[in-house]
């Protein structure tokens, strides 16, 4: 550990100082306190270029037990030196899985951006909150541009609808959920349950992300009031198998209201037939909303958008996470309505004494009152930033530059049938597919095959972690057992690392 | 605006490139990356100097419809150079609000530590999702130590507790409810209010954060179910009438289960006394959450902590926020049960395909099926390094130094009673007040004159804001119309800013 970390030294003179000789304390310099906050940003500078070295491990891996020991946690009484904290920078980058690095394929966001990076550093340094314009106004007023850009791109009649930014696609997704069920009873909010003869049901493909579900525990439904509509081989939700549940409840005296749909699911990367379920939507007079955190980037492709993400604009409301498939830092995420003013009367608590209405501006640009979080950090900064340096052009680019590498993927798996076994032609950047060892490759592909090629993902992601030169993530679904879905949302990855992970993954597990 | 952002250019050789010159594309070079970079880190370290420069404003007020004019806020087709991002920067910070300046007293969370904005460069820069040991070994463990330290610090008992990190207080009080109401109904997931014969309500005093009163809303309690108890004189909730209110609706056959007490509360900063609601909270079976956002950080302080917290240990779960008095950056929220699993079994849905139990490693570190986020951002690194820095000596020197200052600016507005009304003496760093214009000072204090003072406050406060030179809040409450409620939770503040201050609201306010 102390060989390269030990690069990072201050310099004597201002070593074994303390965190009060940093501004803003009485002894502090502006010298020291650059000295310091320079020998960090050398630091993350390094990584980042190690990051980018293809012969660079992603990870050294250490079993928790072991890590607790190697690293040095634990929370003195009193403080450590400037130099102790360089080091405890320095010590933790070199234990920290690079996620930025080309041949991490692990999860849906991925990669380092490094304009959306120096994004969230000013963030930091501007440490501002985001409830109102009195102390954000810039910001406040980025977020209105971004939202509004947002919303005009999902389709033309959302142009005067609302958004918001929420931490993570699972809190937009209740945001909608929230406002579906104060659209249809705006008495819900202070009588709750009571004013409501019947059961609420809300709907949701069986692929789709569990924080919809959990929108049904969190609210008072119960999970078995969240129905769970079937999917077809592909993982879309089956329209007429929604019309059947939703007929079926309402022969119970139920209240069917809300259904989700997923514009990109978790593992398969499918789409839900959009056209579809909004007639379904229409007829039974229920809200429809889209979960397109993961497929929303789409939304930037002409090539790419259709079919995928037809009918999108004929939803209630839609979730987009720029932290996925944009590659904006986590986290980022956005939840839009096609109605304004909706999230004011749903979440508003009239806190008078916070969101005062005798201000010296137009208190309109006031977004406090609007969210089930008071304070919100910005998140909008390094989107805007990101957006400004890539124009809508470098989106669409980015986004039909990782789908073609999806397809380079595909040909390259296809071409080696013995070694890989594609489980379907990919809709999105997911590639599903099985590794096959040595002892498999004559076996006939069945239930039986499956089972042992299943068995085999854990033990050779294994490998890949404590050899620290790939890594990619696994799953079983209701359909299968254990198989890899590999994903390209990281601008670094270029045709060769598509080579190496194949490559990579031969040399790992042939022999297992 | 020209004049002082034109200071940061690149070097004409890399000015007009884009940022796919940066890394990771295939045309970026290294030098060209950390040339971008460092003007970034250049134009965030003169913020920093500028911000503690007491000869600076604030603030640069603009009316947002101005402000649209003054900045370009557009995104364009087209991305734009790397120099233009570069004066996007400064241009941002240029009109930002200085929220760690030492005259901003604004808001709950001010100042800027360094050691933690530090932190969240490095987090940035590491870019990883909190819910997998796999993919945030490091950070996931530091979230266990931090974690452990401060429930010890709650009380002895809480050790075997469990705890999390969430994005903001009104999420940590939405996690304590959602516990509260599975341990005590545990079918209430599945069946959801099916499960009930009654009426849930919830108590909390009508001091206390709106976020408590939203968790009836979101959860279907109904706004009317979470009843607001009165508090007393001080803004502490009056034992008695919590009891009354709870035998009440027993009465009426409903099911009264959790109270939220508030440990300085968001205007007057006032602690509940806890050890009579823990009384009260056993003898009727109830589960009590300390909503300790605010005034959690004197939980550091030997001096301060008794009377204030004394019964903490007693209640059930505990919302504490180091971005507040703490100073960790936005946002640093942590929500504390005394009983581990909850969170797990609470939270959990199964969702085997994203929190697999066939892994490498012990999974037990995996967070993500506790959560209600799925996704979460790393708001522990942040905190772990500015706790290694300080300490918990250098903590609890900087509670007493903010109380310490509390109690100076008390006495300098006493000193000064024809200029200055003192509302009451103020348990935590919130000193509320009215300022005296001239024309006011010979009048007798009563109903009449608070009505006029009270009209003259957002007047001072635009003028303030115009100015640029101070800000501090103000708003209404129950029983008094608009005062000041100035917050001292900033390292940068010294008594001389506090001389300044009261001088100041003197200077704008004198002649209205």
């Amino acid at each position: 550990m102390a060989a390269n970390t030990s690069n990072y030294k201050l310099s004597a003179a201002i070593a074994n100082l303390k965190y009060n000789d940093l501004i803003p304390y009485p002894n502090a310099s502006d010298k020291t306190t650059r000295e310091f906050l320079q020998k960090v940003v050398d630091i993350l500078m390094d990584y980042i270029q190690k990051q980018n070295d293809r012969n660079e491990k992603i990870l050294d891996f250490h079993h928790p037990e072991e890590m607790i020991k190697v690293l040095d946690l634990k929370i003195p009484l009193e403080g450590v030196s400037l130099n102790q904290l360089i080091h405890d920078c320095a010590t933790t980058l070199k234990h920290q899985v690079k996620t930025g690095h080309p041949h991490f394929f692990n999860q849906l966001s991925s990669g380092l951006d490094l304009v959306s990076m120096a994004g969230e550093w000013l963030t930091a340094t501007a440490n501002t909150n985001m409830f109102t314009y009195e102390i954000a106004p810039v910001f406040i007023l980025m977020e209105t541009v971004v939202m509004t850009h947002m919303r005009e791109i999902i389709g033309r009649c959302w142009r005067k609808g609302d958004s918001i930014l929420a931490p993570g696609g699972s809190i937009s997704n209740l945001y909608a959920f929230l406002a579906a069920r104060h659209k249809m009873f705006p008495n819900y909010k202070e009588k709750g349950i009571a004013t409501i003869q019947g059961q609420l049901v809300m709907y949701t493909s069986d692929q789709s992300h569990y924080s919809v579900k959990s929108c049904a525990s969190i609210c008072g439904l119960g999970t078995d009031n969240c129905v769970m509509v079937p999917s077809d081989e592909r993982g879309r939700m089956i329209p007429a198998e929604l019309e059947r549940l939703i007929v079926d409840r309402k022969n119970k005296g139920h209240i069917p209201f809300f259904v989700a749909c997923t514009s990109g699911t978790t593992v398969l990367g499918a789409f839900d037939p959009l056209n579809d379920i909004a007639d379904i939507c229409k007829k039974h007079g229920m809200w429809m909303h889209v979960d397109a955190a993961w497929g929303g980037g789409l939304l930037l492709s002409k090539k790419y958008r259709h079919p995928r993400l037809s009918g999108i604009e004929r939803a209630d409301s839609v979730t987009w996470n720029p932290h996925k498939l944009m590659g904006a830092l986590l986290q980022c995420s956005t939840i839009h309505f096609k109605e304004d003013g909706l999230l004011m009367s749903c979440n508003q608590m009239s806190a008078d004494y916070l969101f005062m209405q005798d201000k010296l501006y137009d208190i309109r640009y006031d977004t406090g009152d609007k969210v089930i979080q008071c304070g919100r950090h910005n998140d909008i900064f390094k989107l805007w930033l990101q957006w400004r340096a890539k124009g809508d052009d470098g989106f669409e680019q980015l986004m039909d530059r990782l789908m073609e590498l999806t397809e380079y993927m595909v040909k390259r798996i296809k071409e080696q049938p013995n070694k890989f076994h594609l489980i379907m032609e990919p809709e999105m950047v997911n590639v599903s597919f099985w590794y096959v060892p040595k002892r498999l490759r004559n076996e006939p592909h069945g239930p039986s095959r499956e089972k042992k090629l299943g068995e085999l993902c854990p033990r050779l992601k294994a490998k890949m972690m404590e050899e620290g030169t790939l890594m990619t993530g696994y799953q079983p679904d209701d359909r299968r057992p254990n198989f890899f879905r590999n994903i390209i949302s990281s601008a670094a990855v270029t045709e060769a690392d598509i080579d190496f992970l194949l490559a990579e993954m031969d040399r790992l597990g042939q022999d297992m």
